[in-house]
Order: C-alpha cells, then sequence, then structure tokens
C-alpha cells in the first residue's frame, strides 16, 4: 500500500491556498504580460552598490559569526541597529527583549497567529486589507471581521459595534495598516489611531500594527505610527526590510510586550531555528551606514512620479468612469470602475496580457466586485500607462 | 482594561519550549564556558572567501533579483542546481516540481507536519531522535512514538509492531535520519534501509528522511540515501546547505511526492511567502561552482580530527567508566557514562564551565539517563579535551 498523499493531508493545505496569488504568480512568468498585480518594489531603488560593498566588508570581517547560526529572537547587532532606525525616524522606542526578528513580517504575523487562536477565535480587520495575512488567519481557522474605511478612514464606532457583537472569549486581535493601508493608501489621522488604542484597550485586545510602506510617504513626512502612541503595550507593531531597503533580504520583525515575544519566539524556534544570519549582518550594517535614509530620497521620487503616471493614465483612459483616492503613500492604486466586475473582466485582461488584482478578494466580507488593486512601483511607466490603456479595452 | 498576554496566549508556545535548548543559549553566551551541548559547524571551514566572490559576483551581475521577492517554491536556480548536486553526489533524482526550498530543512519539517498532522496522530520515530523535531511535532500535537536502535541499526520489527499497535487513521508519519543520525551518529545499513522501506510501503506510511549530514562521512563513502532506493515516492528526503557550506545562509529543502509537494508549498507561502532570495542566488553560484566538493574533504579532515581527540580524550580519562560507538560521520559522540545521571550532573558541569545534552532530552519514551550527546565540531581540539576533563570531575 503505498503512501497516497490525498489521504495524508488534512484540509490546512487547502484552506490557506490562495488561487489569486497563485494565478498572479503563474500568468507573471509570461515576459510580454504587465503585471498591476503583484507588490513588487521597483528593482532600480535596490542600493545595490552599497549592498555590494557592505556584503564584503561582512564577509571579511565578521564571515564567523555572519555564516553561522545565530540566537531565535534575532542576531543582537541588527536587533539593536534596528531599534535605533525605528527611534531616530519614527519614534517608536523599544528594548532588545521586546523585539523578534523574523523571516519577513509574514513571519511575524504567522508565529503570533499561532500563539493566539484557537478555531474560531475572531480577529478585527480593515475591510478591505491584506489578502495574504487572511489566508494566514484562516490556516489557524480564525474568522476576520472587518470594519469598513469610508474616506480612507476606518470607521473605529463600526469596529466597535463588531467587537461587541462577539462573544469576549473569541476576540482575540485587532490588525490594522494605519500607515499606507494595502490596498487603499490610506494612513489614519492622529485622531483616528487614537481613538482606536483607546477602543483596544477598553476591550483588552491587542492591535497589530502592519507598517511596511509607513516610511514611503508621497506627500511630505512619514506619519507617526500608532506603536508611537502606544503607552500601554497594546501595539504589536510590524514592519520589514522589504520595501524600504530589499525583499530579498527577507527580514521582518515585531516589537510588543516582552511576555508575549518570548512566547512568540518559541512558535517561531520551530518553524525554522533563527532567521537569515548572513542577511541580518549585512542589514546591520546597512543600518549603521545610514543606507535606507540616504536612498529614501530616491525610492520617494522614483515612485511619485510612477504613481502620477498612473493616476494621470487612469484619469485620461477612464473619466468619470473610475473613482479612486490618488495614495499619498504606498504601492498601489485601489480604484472602482462603474459597471465593471472586475472579477469576471478579469479574462479579457488576461488575453491583453494586463494582470491586476481583482478587488472581491481584499474584503473579508461585503465586496465590492467594481475594485482593482493596481501596483505601481513595479513596472516601469510606460508600462503603467499601457497596462492602464488596455484594461480600458478590457473593461468597457 | 488592558491587554494580558498570558490570557491571550494558547498553550502552543508553553507547548514547544524547549528548557534544554534555551538553557544551552542562555549558558554559551558566557565566554569561557566550553560548549558540548550545541549542533554548530566550525566557522574555520566556512568557505568564506569563495563566499565573499560568490556574493559580491550574484549582487554585481544579477542584484535585480537576488534582492526580490522569489516563487514560494525557491528561486529556479538554485532548484536546478540542487538537482544535479544530489544527482551526482548522492544518486538522489528529484523533478523541480518535487523539490520545495525551505529556510532550512526545520521549516520544510514544520510545513510539512502542519500539512498533516491533526491532534493525537502519530510519527514513528528513532529512540533516540533529533530533540527540535520532537517539539515541532508537539506544536501539532503529533505524538512520537520511538523504536529503538540497538547497535546503531533502527529495530524495523519493533517499529513494525509499534505501527500495529496504533489505529491505522492515527498512523501518519515515519521520521528517520538514515545517515550519520542524531545523536547516534550511526547509519543504517542497506539492508535496514530496504527492511524500512518494505515496512513504510507496507502500511502506507511516508518516510521522512532527515539528512543533513550523510555527506560528513569519516570513514569512506557517504552511505546511499533511503531516497536513492526509493522508486514510489514513499520517501521525504529533507536537507540543508547548513552543515556542507554554511548555516547562515539558511537554506533547506524537501524532496517528494509532487501533489505532497506542492501542498507543502501552500502552507510554506502562508509562514514565510519564500525563502531567503539572496541565499538561494548565492548558493546556487556556490554549488555551480562546485564549491562544496572542493570543501568537502578540508570539513572531513578537521572533524576528523576533532571527533578522534573528543574519542581519545573520553577513553583516557573514563576508562570502561565510558561507553559509546565511535561515530563514522556526523557531529556527535553519544556516550553513556556508568552509574552518573547526567541530568543531575549537568548543574556541576555548569559549575564547571562545560555544556553537554542530557540524554534523557532526546528519547521519546524509555529514557536513558546515564547518557551525553556531546559535540565535537565547534570546540577546538584543546576545549575538547579539557571539557572532557571537566565531565570527569563533573560526573565522578
Amino acid at each position: 500500500m503505498l503512501m497516497n498523499p490525498q489521504e495524508l493531508l488534512t484540509d490546512v493545505p487547502k484552506r490557506v491556498e490562495n488561487p489569486d496569488l497563485n494565478n498572479i504568480l503563474a500568468y507573471t512568468v509570461k515576459p510580454d504580460v504587465i503585471n498591476l498585480a503583484g507588490g513588487l518594489p521597483d528593482p532600480a531603488v535596490f542600493p545595490s552598490e552599497p549592498l555590494r560593498d557592505i556584503a564584503e566588508r561582512v564577509l571579511k570581517e565578521n564571515y564567523a559569526a555572519a555564516l553561522q547560526y545565530s540566537p531565535a529572537t534575532g542576531v543582537p547587532e541588527f536587533k539593536r541597529e534596528i531599534i535605533s532606525f525605528l527611534s531616530r525616524n519614527l519614534g517608536v522606542e523599544a528594548k532588545e527583549d521586546q523585539l523578534l526578528v523574523t523571516s519577513g513580517s509574514q513571519e511575524a504575523l504567522f508565529a503570533l497567529a499561532m500563539s493566539i487562536f484557537r478555531p474560531g477565535d475572531v480577529v478585527f480587520t480593515e475591510n478591505p486589507t491584506y489578502y495574504v495575512a487572511v489566508s494566514l488567519f484562516k490556516a489557524f481557522e480564525a474568522v476576520p471581521v472587518g470594519a469598513p474605511m469610508p474616506s480612507g478612514q476606518l470607521d473605529v464606532n463600526v469596529l466597535e459595534r463588531k467587537i461587541k457583537e462577539v462573544e469576549p472569549k473569541r476576540r482575540k486581535l485587532i490588525y490594522v495598516m494605519p500607515n499606507a493601508q494595502n490596498p487603499t493608501g490610506a494612513s489614519m489621522t492622529e485622531e483616528t489611531k487614537r481613538h482606536l488604542l483607546e477602543v483596544a484597550e477598553r476591550y483588552g485586545l491587542p492591535v497589530v500594527e502592519d507598517d511596511p510602506y509607513g516610511m514611503i510617504n508621497y506627500e511630505g513626512k512619514s506619519p507617526r505610527p500608532l506603536k508611537a502612541m502606544d503607552r500601554n503595550n497594546q501595539v504589536i507593531y510590524m514592519s520589514t526590510m522589504s520595501k524600504v531597503l530589499a525583499p530579498g533580504l527577507r527580514l521582518g520583525w515585531m516589537i510588543g510586550d516582552k511576555e508575549l515575544v518570548n512566547a512568540v519566539s518559541n512558535v517561531k524556534q520551530v518553524i525554522d531555528l533563527n532567521t537569515n544570519t548572513l542577511s541580518q549582518y549585512v542589514a546591520a550594517y546597512a543600518l549603521r551606514g545610514r543606507v535606507i535614509e540616504n536612498n529614501l530620497n530616491n525610492i520617494k521620487r522614483v515612485y511619485t512620479s510612477k504613481r502620477n503616471a498612473m493616476v494621470d493614465e487612469l484619469r485620461d483612459s477612464f473619466g468619470d468612469r473610475t473613482d479612486f483616492v490618488k495614495p499619498e503613500s504606498g504601492m498601489f492604486v485601489f480604484s472602482f470602475f462603474k459597471g465593471v466586475n472586475t472579477r469576471e473582466s478579469l479574462k479579457e485582461a488576461v488575453k491583453r496580457s494586463v494582470l491586476y488584482l481583482p478587488g472581491d478578494a481584499l474584503y473579508v466580507s461585503d465586496p465590492r466586485y467594481d475594485a482593482a488593486r493596481l501596483n505601481f512601483t513595479y513596472p516601469s511607466e510606460d508600462k503603467i500607462k499601457e497596462g492602464i490603456r488596455r484594461l480600458r479595452q478590457a473593461f468597457y
């Protein structure tokens, strides 16, 4: 009797499967496809020369440590540099025992979810929200309950009503992206942030602040993270090197209550023992050398121009048949198209070799079928404009 | 009402906590401690110069891809190099869709476990076995059932009896290290391997072959992996770059039935999206440049000498009060000490600034309390000898 994979597997792999993500990945291997569906940075903004020098220095000066196993909680030199970086740029303060380094912030969210969710537990989210986080919550049979974001501001009163509707022991977490939300690109005002914190404290609910894009702001200073306003360790701050340095380093982290971080570290340890040591040393040197700060204006300049190209072409091609808020940060335009079912129209778009993420995939309830998430950071400006024109042909 | 970590957490973080591992890590930061407890390679055998050149080349020629996100299943260039490496060195054949790249083989085992275990399911292991794997199984409430290894050979008849004692739907997996077993250092004979495969096929049980040390053999050729004898995709082969190249690259993989690998890939994707891209490119270049093959004799030479130093000092210091099989491969001597309770004596050893792993931690049942796992790859030969002499003082 041979092993039968279908009999062997539980329903976990099916539950976490993300057909949209898989489809996108399948189509993007075709070279003529214009991919507005993904969420990749532009390799042109990678500080590849400084990183090359740094990699060489790390492997000369520090190879014995950089090529070795490292502590599950993170390489101390890297942790100290993250703490200093967050303090000087975002006003987020942390101690070393409140910080866990992970393989991207995805792993931080995964290890936290595994540490707190029982089947049927509820996680409160923005609606729409980051769809890969939702797949992750489903791995643990956690139920996402969303609150709407009229004009880009989370409706905290609705959120509170939704919290009240759930029995207390099932309430586990609030998951939000207060700065440069994915997909909407909106940031919470300080007032919304204060209100959210107040509600979180009222119900004893920890808040995950997922903040990959917070520093990539196109209209001025970075907004103050929720974590910088958090007096009581109610906020679990997650972020990453992926958008400000390079995703290929696969580095993220969480900051929170030290007892909680310690528990999540135990889980992280059984997942993969420790985060990539070489990357941590490379990133530590990069942070010490101010590589991110020195490159940030370059990133903003390139992305501002690309965002403008997309926004202008959307207006030119679609006129008043499209409706969106010009994003002040992040990597996406989240746009609505009058009378279009973006899920059904995807086939037409694929025929014209342009891809986007159908908006309904991003809602945890009450999906809108006329929305699309459009990435402007990866394709060239010409491709962005051509992609939007192809969308016009596919949609109308 | 503030968030209360103790109320928030499930029992998962406690269940996976590994006090031995944590203790070891806590003690090893003291610089005067001789650490025979860990399982680290010697940094002196890292091919740091070739890796430095390679990192520089990768970040010159291929930075746009190497610093970017990459497919959840692995970077195709790296996958092709692994396949060619395993084929030419170990006779293991695989296709690209049968191979999943992971953050160390630990993550492969974790994602597989998450894909197949329901609470109460049984995983059949060698006894003693790799203790971090056991912590991992416990995360999913899987129950390890061990079969003994008299004279280093898994007793497959006992294993079969243990399988029969478990109700069929609870039997999920056989987990073994057929080559350079951790902790015993023993390798299965071809006869034992054939018998094991036969039993696995009789009961429809997949076999994880965990093979980190298979190529590090001190007495001749590498043993043929179980996977090389596997005609029916019954074996899931897991291995890593950690022992033959460098743990800091944090790269491992699994090879198995493609339907199974695909399901496990979905789970891997929600854990951390993809494995470190930069490391995958560095390792791909290293494999292409035969860096591992060129360095393997150096590794074997250094470790053979260290093993001999440990074995000789054990005999000199303990005489017939110690009993062990001289390991032909791997990184450990697993030794028994007449009349000693190694768990109780650990305190005495710590006083003398020497650490080892108490053997009882490595048994899934019927622990022996007179055993210790002693690592000979990391400490210098002088430290090994001094460490064993300190053990002598602590034990008798």
